[in-house]
């Protein structure tokens, strides 16, 4: 088949209703327990763990392009079996601690299965990068039965948030001198690691302060 | 334990924040499923089938006034075991027929347990109401394990809602001469029969346009 | 200009961000006008007055379309002087009095201009429709100055808007057969007459119910 | 009048709904036009400026510490004429240059009257808090004619949230030995420092980033 045309079949597959609804269904289910992980959290602890939480449906475009990146055929089934994050949730959290947590108790729910674990916070990627990349596998109920689908769930700081936005500025830019480009890259990264810096000393610090609350009810 | 000892037992209970996460959960696993199920009938029908998906935990007042008014005890394991009513979902559709679709669709996903079926549009209350009663059990899946809880799902279409409307301001006026009382409610079960008859009428007249759509693309 | 671009020149306009932005700021101003009269409205009566509030800005199709079909020349300019529908706010009530009263209270605010008013409650289309249309002028403050923008407001109640789902159903169907077709208006046409008139019916015993409140503080 | 009676006929007045309608429009008209500065950002710039928009009506319980705190009459009347923050909007945004530009086109539109402006960014509080306030006017229109409405607007970065969230907690921890708290607040203002040092950095990094977009189109 041509390029075109094995574009224009995936395209077909990966915007029929039937597969846009499967993903966002397992969207909403990741969202709804991490909504309500997201309140547990809080009655305990007394203060907010997550910040935002987003979602999104992987592009045709984006995955026509991990395909050829990867050397592997541009068709739907090459899509669902070999990419784990055709469907994506982020949460962006105020500290890392809550979100080995909060990753603990996701994971630890009957329906959700742990498929992959990539902690980008305990080993960065050379640019900077961290993240927790959780992949799981939870059920779709439809009238038809049940089906497995897998979500790639992202769990990463406001600070490193704040670096990612920077980073993938970068990414759509063009024709960047070889030089200038490794230049912004070399500060990109170092930059990344006094972010995370200062997020282990502000945890310390909020460690400080969460003890302060537990002695005052003595 | 007096009556006042009861209600504040009762309320401590109604208010904890895990009684109410796991309510929460269980609307929004029916609000999700029903929000899939009005897209996959867009997509089949090219039309809208539901017009408003609303939701609401029975609050401790209303919770006592129904265990009193059934003489039963007034306390949680019985309001959790009597009452299948605590957790409510309400969704207003176009049409009766999409009604009994949706129902049929969403009781037939393996995790959706049909426990009981009101059909008060077959055979309405002697006030008029009309509207399909699902009780429904969901599984909630949490880090301790997997729990059933119940939800009651209402299904009425937008006229049988505008006339609850009206029904519903009638309940809180007090003090009503008995004959103005029963005149109101007169005429109130006279226009649900009226109102009913047009959804009737308006639901065949669909059907017929429906049925241009199929010969036009013959 | 052929057809070809003229439809690309408008399209071009019409898509522009600043355009949009402004149409959206307009949006934005009646429908925090019309929330903030919902709860005046709430408070003042105890009963919700409108049901639903919802918007949109017309297509590039639909303006060509309505262009071509009054005979104007398809250009920016034309669409923005003679159509007053580009910004559209639908306000769905449960009666018609409040309909009335919020239009009211809606013009008698300084930074709303009524441009023109179309009855069509008070004298129904002749396929049966009843809204109450509003041709408005807001001010768009920017930093360039300020700007008047014109929004056509609509006013339905739940009834007709139910009424209204079905006939434009039937819009989008084609090549239907003339008998068909004139006998599915009719009865459209008739229909709406029978909505309208359980809509006063239910407005008068509104009345009756309302002065049962007013009566039980004496 | 004695200290209960003054609160409890502030919080009456506080509480009426007519005050809260006015602070939720002059909220509304505030929240729509930063929103609509942000898309408007976003076309110029190709990327996100402000993260997240919040806001809050001044509690009863702080306004009336607040009123005692600065030794004034504990009354309606004096909290709406000395009080700035009665009604209070955040917007939490990536950068500080692009916090300035935001303040700048906000306020110069025709209908936001800048009263005062507090440049906590470039004069830090002691304790290392960094934003800037402005409190501006806006007009709100009811069928009762024009009334100003005063609006405390905060802008900060998404860094010094993330700070503020600690400072906050710490707020609400009672009895804290006087060494411990001078000891936490030190290593609070030395992190917010630290913390403004990396914003500037990646405002640094960020335009040079945004420089390589505009010779790319050479």
């Amino acid at each position: 088949m041509s390029k075109k045309n094995a574009r224009e079949k995936l395209m077909q597959e990966l915007l029929a209703p039937e597969y846009r609804l499967k993903c966002e269904y397992a969207i909403h289910i990741i969202e709804v327990k991490l909504e309500m992980l997201m309140e547990q959290f809080y009655v305990e602890r007394g203060r907010p763990v997550i910040s935002s939480i987003t979602s999104r449906i992987k592009t045709v475009d984006s995955i026509e392009r991990k395909l050829r990146k990867k050397n592997l055929p541009v068709d739907f089934a090459t899509a669902e079996g070999k990419l784990s994050d055709l469907v994506g949730v982020r949460a962006t959290c105020f500290f890392e601690d809550d979100i080995y947590k909060l990753a603990e108790r996701l994971t630890a729910q009957e329906d959700v299965v742990l498929i992959r674990e990539k902690d980008y916070m305990k080993k960065p990627k050379a640019n900077g990068y961290q993240s927790l990349h959780l992949t799981v596998e939870v059920p779709i109920y439809t009238q038809e039965g049940c089906e497995k689908k897998r979500v790639e769930i992202q769990f990463r700081t406001v600070a490193m948030d704040f670096w990612a936005q920077l980073d993938y500025q970068l990414c759509y830019k063009k024709n960047i001198e070889e030089k200038t480009s490794r230049q912004i890259q070399e500060k990109l990264s170092k930059y990344a690691k006094e972010i995370a810096g200062i997020d282990r000393q502000m945890m310390r610090l909020r460690k400080q302060i969460d003890k302060l609350g537990t002695e005052r009810d003595v």
